[in-house]
Order: C-alpha cells, then sequence, then structure tokens
C-alpha cells in the first residue's frame, strides 16, 4: 500500500561564508532553521542578519537548496575558532557544558507564570497546527504559546532540534527575541541542547510531552526556566520554575 | 514529588588520539558507544581495535570517564582528512549521501528473511529488556533479534542513535559483525542515519517502532535491508525488502 513518508534531506548552515554545521532536515523554513541554529548556538553573537540565501551557483540544480548562508557582513565572530577547537584536556563533562553556556547566558530576570490550565492545554492545541504529523505520523514540532494559551508559529521537522531552531529563526527575523512573555512547546523529550535554545531566545518556559534529562533539569534551573515535562491533558510534571498561584 | 531522571552527559571518543566526535549521551557502555560509532561510520576502516579505555589523566576525577578513546594503532585513517573538509561546492543533497554510502558499503547478498510473526513479536519483547524506560520514560532502547525471536543485546540511550551505536560497539568487540542472520530493533523512528548504522553493521533487517524518512527508505532500497516501521502487535509496515512468505 502506498504511504506518505516524511522526507529528510541534509542541510548545510554557512555563517559568512564558514560552515558551521550540516544537519538532516526536513525541507522547510530553511532560512529561519539556519538563523535560529546561528542564534541558539551563539554564533550570532550580537551582530544582526543582513541576508539569508540558499548557496545557488547555477551548476547544480537539484542541490542548491540544501546550503544556506547567513550573512551579517563579517560582524559575527569568525565560527571556525569556537567550533574547530580541539579540547586538550579531560575537562568534559556536564558541569562544563552548563559552565560553557552559563559565560555566554544569563538567568532569566522575573520570567513570566503561566497557570496549570494553560500548561495543560498546549500540547493539544499544538496537534492542530501540525500539518505534516497527521499525514506521515513522523514528525516532530515546536511552537510558541501565550499566557492565554494561544498558540503561534508552529514548525515541523524530522529533528526535534530543528523544529525548534525554526521557531527560534522565525522570531530572530520577526524582531520577536527575547521572548520574555512567551513559552516554548516541543514534541518529544526535552534534552539539555532544547533547555539552551529556549534559554538562548529568552522564553519563560520550556513545555515538552515527554521525559527531560538530568542535564536539561539543571540547566533549566540555572536559567530560571520553568520546565515542564510529561505535559497531557489533566497531568504535568513540573522539574524547575513555578507555575501561576491558583 | 520525587521523579527519577534519565542521565545525559557529554561524552568525546577519539580515534587514536584525535577527536572524531562528541556526543549527548546516557552513561554506561561507553567504551562499545564509541567503538560502534567509529565503526558505523566508516571511520576504523578495517582496522582492528586494539584497546579502548578512558582518557584518565589523574587530573579531574569527576570529568575523567567523559572522554573515550579508541585505539588501533595508527591503522585506522587519520579521521581529521574525512570529517574536517568543507565542501566547496553546493553539491550536498540526499543523492550525494547515498552516493558517499554506496561508495564505502556493498549491498547486502541473500539477506535472511523473517517472518511477520517474529517481527510483529519484537518491540514487546524488547520492552522487557529496558530497564530505565520503566522507570524514567525518556530512553530509546536499541536491540538485536534473530529469525526465532529470540532478542539480544539491548542497550538504551537519551539518544537513538547511541543507543544503536552501543549495539554494533558491543558485536565488534565480540567478533559478532557482519551480522546478516539477525536484525536491528530500535525505539522510535528511522532515519537515515539508522539506516547508516544498519548497513554498515550488516544487519539484513531493520525494526522501527515508529515512522522511517524518506532518505532512510531509499537507503534501505540500495541496501537490500529489510525495513519495517510501525511495528506494533498484529500491524507492521514493510517499505523495503521482503518478509518471509507464509
Amino acid at each position: 500500500m502506498p504511504d506518505e513518508l516524511i522526507v529528510e534531506e541534509p542541510l548545510e548552515i554557512r555563517l559568512d561564508g564558514h560552515r558551521v554545521a550540516t544537519t538532516m532536515r526536513t525541507p522547510g523554513a530553511d532560512f529561519e532553521l539556519a538563523v535560529g541554529f546561528c542564534f541558539a548556538e551563539g554564533l550570532l553573537a550580537e551582530a544582526p542578519v543582513q541576508q539569508v540565501r540558499y548557496c545557488a551557483t547555477g551548476s547544480a540544480v537539484d542541490t542548491e537548496f540544501n546550503v544556506v548562508t547567513v550573512e551579517t557582513g563579517g560582524v559575527a565572530p569568525i565560527p571556525e575558532a569556537r567550533l574547530g577547537t580541539t579540547t586538550s584536556s579531560c575537562g568534559l563533562c556536564g558541569s562544563t557544558t552548563l559552565f560553557e553556556l552559563e559565560s555566554r547566558l544569563t538567568p532569566l530576570v522575573d520570567p513570566l507564570r503561566f497557570s496549570a490550565e494553560v500548561i495543560e492545554s498546549v500540547p493539544e492545541a499544538v496537534l492542530g497546527g501540525q500539518k505534516l504529523f497527521g499525514v506521515t505520523g513522523g514528525v516532530h514540532a515546536a511552537a510558541v504559546f501565550d499566557s492565554a494559551g494561544e498558540i503561534s508559529t508552529v514548525r515541523e521537522d524530522i529533528g526535534r532540534h530543528n523544529a525548534v531552531d525554526k521557531v527560534v529563526g522565525t522570531m530572530v527575523l520577526e524582531g520577536r527575541l527575547p521572548a520574555r512573555d512567551l513559552g516554548l512547546f516541543v514534541s518529544g523529550r526535552a534534552s539539555f541542547e532544547l533547555v539552551q535554545k529556549a534559554w538562548a531566545a529568552g522564553f519563560s518556559a520550556l513545555v515538552a510531552v515527554s521525559a527531560p534529562s538530568s542535564l536539561a533539569v539543571e540547566a533549566a534551573e540555572r536559567a530560571g526556566l520553568l520546565l515542564v515535562g510529561f505535559a497531557r491533558p489533566g497531568r504535568i510534571n513540573i522539574y524547575t520554575g513555578a507555575l501561576l498561584p491558583n
């Protein structure tokens, strides 16, 4: 029987011409994905995005949409210096990872608080905006919600981290960051990487449908984020932060 | 209320002293993870593994278990040459990715065929061996099954690809590859990356609980693998390959 498949294709992300990552993603919102990745990883620093474009040489029609360049006119630091270094010692661990994160991100000041009702309503509300999931069953979603439970900026991708990058990149390009008055929703689990991205974008809450990891909880604690896992109608687990009092 | 969390910590993988990857993983079976990663990515080439060890300098007790070195005595090619190159053109796409894979892996010859009953029984059988999932609900599993439905080598990790690397690495170290008479099970979705790893290890089947991607199906087709998605009791989707006739 025929079946619909979710598309997976590599995307190379460049910053001012320097390759910074290759990710397996579902095509669509590629510019937002590239910008969101650069932003959330701290690669943009404070540099404004001047232009985002496909690397189109005209020589290979079917592949030119798999390389995206984010241009800051050279204002962003050259990324090689950060990504290419090799740790010479054995100093890698969760604490080091958290320390590096804290060195570039500051904890949230007075994060917005959400009601339990709103948090519980988010997963079902997002599902309504998930076009691809209904067809293929093989795609993750990320979305933004506000304190009234309104959903916006629903993005889908085969990779949860890509879906989040697409949301963050959309908000960067729309000038909507930091996102203090908003929460970020992700289908699936909350890993350290996702907390890092939510923190970088300034969200006051991260709500996941499944379990968080130990390092995710530690990072959310440092950020001052509300971290919710296993968000289902009528039941949520709160790992860090606080809800609005009843 | 207290809740059990799945642990997530970075692991740096080195091959003959060269850093090849850093992955966020659940500690445990770290040697197998490192060996499996190097093997499945084609980094070992045909080089036998002489030794696997933690990078323990004695200087930082709590972090020395987050760096693992796989030693081949310099027989494996120096990995930098492959991982460090930048594509100078826009030639990146799914076809290129498949082409690169086919240049180092050959299609399966006469793969083993499994019965529908065995394939349908695998997910429930593996669940019995998933110690961490029952406690935390936040962990993926990979496992090996044979044509009688016997399950072995169950490995768990916060990352699906890590769980598969742990399985593959275990089999490398036990001298059990290529795994022509066996199938590989993964919880969750079947991405291109997982098909690549299954192919590299020579499995005759890859069974996933959730959806495969378009590129995963294309790769499995080239490999000659049986690719099954949405494997549930009483229902399976077959994307490539064939079952044993009834």
